[in-house]
């Protein structure tokens, strides 16, 4: 084949691999499937170690993403070892241990030369493809598009599951969050929603100085989490008034610097323009499905920011050096454990998150 | 008067002043009133020589500001001459020309600090009192305090004309629009809304240097206004798709880098989140009374900034060096003039704008 | 007293106060001087209730500050009890407890505007006057000019020695060290010169981000300290290849991405320059009293950024948060303690820190 | 050739083409040479339509820079047509228009990836590798390496000469000088030297919304040139006392609030340290030789920021936007025109472009 200067002799079995398979709304299974080959000259192909789930890849299965067709293998995030490259590709070789994020860079449009790879434009304005457009991660192997521009090697020294997170997750809340935010040193930070996104935002926090990290939830187990992920004060917002309760917990009574919505209704985006200061910032990760009410005639006089954004990825290398010196605790989102073959359990585990207590499942090879 | 070390010899005359006084909703008269004295020790009194009047002075005539009560003189804009000030006051002597913008700043609180004036602390969290929670400067003189932090003083060689507009709306569009708009060299900016403080967004969005200044407005005359104040297009949007208008104006069709809102409608503002592109920035400048629909289940995804403002006229004097120079003509706002005395003739022209082709008036002692 | 509203009841004692005075170089006595009154309408007067002695109360011991003149008081850095204040005061009043910052801002000239009292012209273009152009704070009182933009009250719950150094080595190794550095999250941040203020940079680091904090000094003692501090990383520079080690700290071995100097020689300043990779920043807080040699043959073309600077106390607000919350331990400075009537002793451990294994003194009334 | 999908019917010429290649220090000859052909998958051939000569080149002639090998095509700026593609290029097609600018990106490295190709990895540290470490662009063809990421497509609708000097010139006065330069609205800035990239600064200072742009020099030829660019004030630093003269045309005699040097000398880099306010910044330009001495015993205290730096060309399609929207004169630098097969006397022009008044020459096809 020509694209191909490495040869996959990695893999012994004569077999075909599995991968987890969307057929439609509701339907997914563990089936075998086409390995898969390198189409493109800067194509690679990984062996999956380790992968995960996301809480979109629930969305998918409930049919509210009609971008992904049934016969997509899901998932979008990685570690993994390469076992074959394009003849385009000379910074990875077979054997290297690389992450592969949830976003894909050409690292040639207007946008990824901007560092917003999330709206690359050689890919149809949006950097998500792994399990949307193109067949996913949570198989025994991936096609990965545009390597060198969208895969970091993994340094020695550091477990898949210390990185794992780092597909998507960790940058998604401290990028759209935290960055978005425009954190500064001695803020006042409010997150609403402690899920596993609302969490990597409070634990990334500190990065960038924050005084005060409060998080708000509706579930005492998930502040819990908060907790141990660096949160310095938690509020149940079923039990009394989120807004003065904030207030309390700043120097002049005026409301946090920064809010950050990790929901995706209405209420909670709502909550935090109210919750937020004059001249602060409200920066949504929240996946909205519905429009909100937005109160201008409040806002338009109080200097406010909001911000809405997907995941970039282009904090992931500094990221990586934060987890290998110790800084960022990286796998503390892993909760649940899995082989591949167990994907379906995996599934059933995070679906119900809640009853499982679950923050996110490592599922390895 | 204990408080006052310069002494208003300045004045000659025996009677007492005349100011524009608000007396409810609907009425208004120019009347005799008390001259104003110095009353704490960080005050000046001015001599008005110059005014104008704003949108938000008809606003307030119309009942739709409460905060403002019967028997307050309005306006908040003026070029004058200090004529007695306070005991503490060391920087300022009578005499100074002086620039008395619409934002008063303490100097003292965080928001003062910070640059965001339009929040001091010290007059209750909102910077704008003049005509509103004081007396104002339509008048023939004015209590200003705080003076020190708030007044600017004029250089030699510039006309009243071509400051008076630095009081507000200069500074209203490069703040709230141009600089919370993060335009930045070689963007494509739209302005809806080609009233005043756009034409202010209009005239300074090169001082960012946009490469291209898409003026849009129902109103052709106002958008002949725009091509004399530096817009590269005109766009009616009774004439038109004017989101499919802007993307052709753009290399990929995805959109303007920065809508700046000037009319302050819940159809202006969501158009201009129709208008701009991913990783784009709606900067809201428009006074809104209702809330709006946001489209968040579409613009969480695109990182869109929204922010909101009032002004804080901290760039007045980087915006006079820049009137002194000659690369701003600050003087182009001042379509009618009228005396002190003929102050309601001077309501009557603003308040029928349209018909008149007025854009400001200048209002001379 | 025209100027002042408050009394000095405060004070029972008859006797006038006692106070550190400088006769010329190699001079100085602890002795009695008359007691501060407020002269300007914006002074206050603090009883001095903590104080602290600089590394450039030494300079100036040693005639290396001439513009310090014989019989002035020293000091500029204190806690203390507001006992007076002008007629012009309103926001502090008799018995606030204050910090007395080593900067000076009038916060009205474009200097203090832009956030560089370091530079406010109202006191000569120089904020630090206190023990340098009026008189300072090693003393029982001093008189604090301008005193509501320059003094910050103390927040309930926190000691004196909490804020202490908040005065100025906190915010000079934050200020000129780490965001003239502009240190981002995931750096590399190389600081030579292990003493206070260096001490002050390493424990701040973290507020931006850094993932890797590199001390460097010639002292195993004060090596030890930059441990207590957060260094990730020691060095001893005179055992080995500084250079080198700090290249094999990064992961292409292209060096630190931040260099800061803290210690004000020509050596210490080019190994900066160095050890610091293409694109990075080298933030220079040390005093310097000679020339240096730039190597631009090497550095024009390396993208690198070197910065200057005093301190200007603009984040004291922000420390204090960060202090208040528990995520800077603003005592650690604090080696040996003093009665204000023992500051010749003071001055004797200070001025021989090293053999002390001293970092600060605090000196309390 | 497997690496070339499109074929280079293009050229109809039997013979090899032309070049102009470096013969050692002083050797310099316009001669036959091979045709260059697509090595890499990544890479592209492109036929030479106009190209310019750089002061770079005459260092090279000189002997000044031993990193470029006798037999190297000099030469890193052109605009041309692609008349081949390697297997790799998916973005670039033959016929198309571009230009390759004078830095050279991989896309895939860390300095690439944060915007800084000027130290690309992928090409040893330095991504000026054009008519240096490969053939350049004085020639009738070159080979693009890294082409997708490198090169820029040209619009309809302007010329090359438009379009020419931002290969270089134009990036590097408005990145290395306005940019570095951090200039604001209302700054003062002085640009000393007004040759090609000094003009480039003034011409874009502009774009930052400077107030005052200020150019000294020693040529009042180039100084008249430099009126012609935009300055507002000249000053011929033989005559007259440089830093009085910048000082007395700022507000308060403190100093220019930008200096841009753009000569190479330790006399101006100093003079730019000497005319800069506190607080300013000196952005460093010229090509240095020689180390300066810097004078930190004076800076220290000064709030002074120095920046250096080489061209990233990461602005090109922003400027290009400003040349096509007609708010740069792109074309102005052209004062001598040349066929590519008088490279010879275009080099003698250019050598003496003092005695010709010739800023830069055009070298067409």
């Amino acid at each position: 084949m020509s694209a191909v200067t490495g040869v996959a002799a990695h893999r012994r079995e004569e077999e075909p691999m599995k991968a987890l398979v969307y057929h439609g709304p509701g339907e997914k299974s563990w089936e075998t499937v086409a390995d898969p080959k390198p189409m493109d000259p800067t194509d690679i192909v990984v062996q999956i170690d380790t992968t995960t789930i996301c809480g979109t890849d629930l969305h998918i299965l409930k049919g509210d993403v009609p971008t992904v067709e049934p016969g997509r293998i899901l998932g979008h995030e990685a570690v993994g070892t390469v076992v074959a490259v394009g003849t385009a590709v000379s910074g990875l070789k077979v054997d290297d241990r690389v992450i592969v994020p949830a976003i894909t860079s050409c690292g040639r449009c207007a946008y990824c030369k901007r560092g917003m790879p999330s709206h690359c434009q050689a890919t149809g304005g949006i950097g998500w493809i792994f399990g949307h457009l193109i067949d996913g991660t949570q198989a025994e192997y991936a096609r990965v598009p545009f390597a060198e521009t969208s895969v970091h090697k993994v340094p020695d020294g550091v477990t898949d599951q210390q990185v794992l997170f780092l597909t998507d997750i960790l940058p998604t809340g401290y990028e759209v969050g935290v960055r978005n935010g425009r954190v500064k040193p001695g803020d006042v930070v409010v997150v609403v929603g402690a899920g596993p996104v609302g969490l990597a935002a409070i634990q990334t926090a500190g990065l960038a100085g924050a005084a005060t990290v409060v998080a708000v939830d509706v579930a005492d187990s998930r502040l819990e989490h908060a907790v141990r992920f660096g949160a310095d004060h938690v509020l149940n917002s079923a039990g009394g008034n989120v807004e003065e309760l904030i207030a309390s917990l700043t120097d002049d009574g005026l409301g946090a610097d920064v809010a950050i919505e990790a929901v995706g209704i209405p209420e909670t985006f709502d909550l935090c323009t109210r919750v937020v200061r004059p001249g602060g910032v409200v920066a949504n990760i929240g996946v909205h499905g519905h429009p909100t009410t937005l109160h201008l005639e409040d806002l338009w006089i109080n200097n406010v920011t909001i911000t809405t954004g997907l995941v970039d990825g282009t904090t992931v290398p500094m990221l990586m050096k934060l987890v290998r010196s110790g800084k960022i605790a990286g796998d503390l989102f892993g909760t649940h454990e899995f082989a591949l073959d167990d994907m379906l359990s995996a599934y059933d585990t995070f679906a119900d998150a809640g009853a499982n207590n679950a923050l996110k499942v490592v599922i390895r090879r």
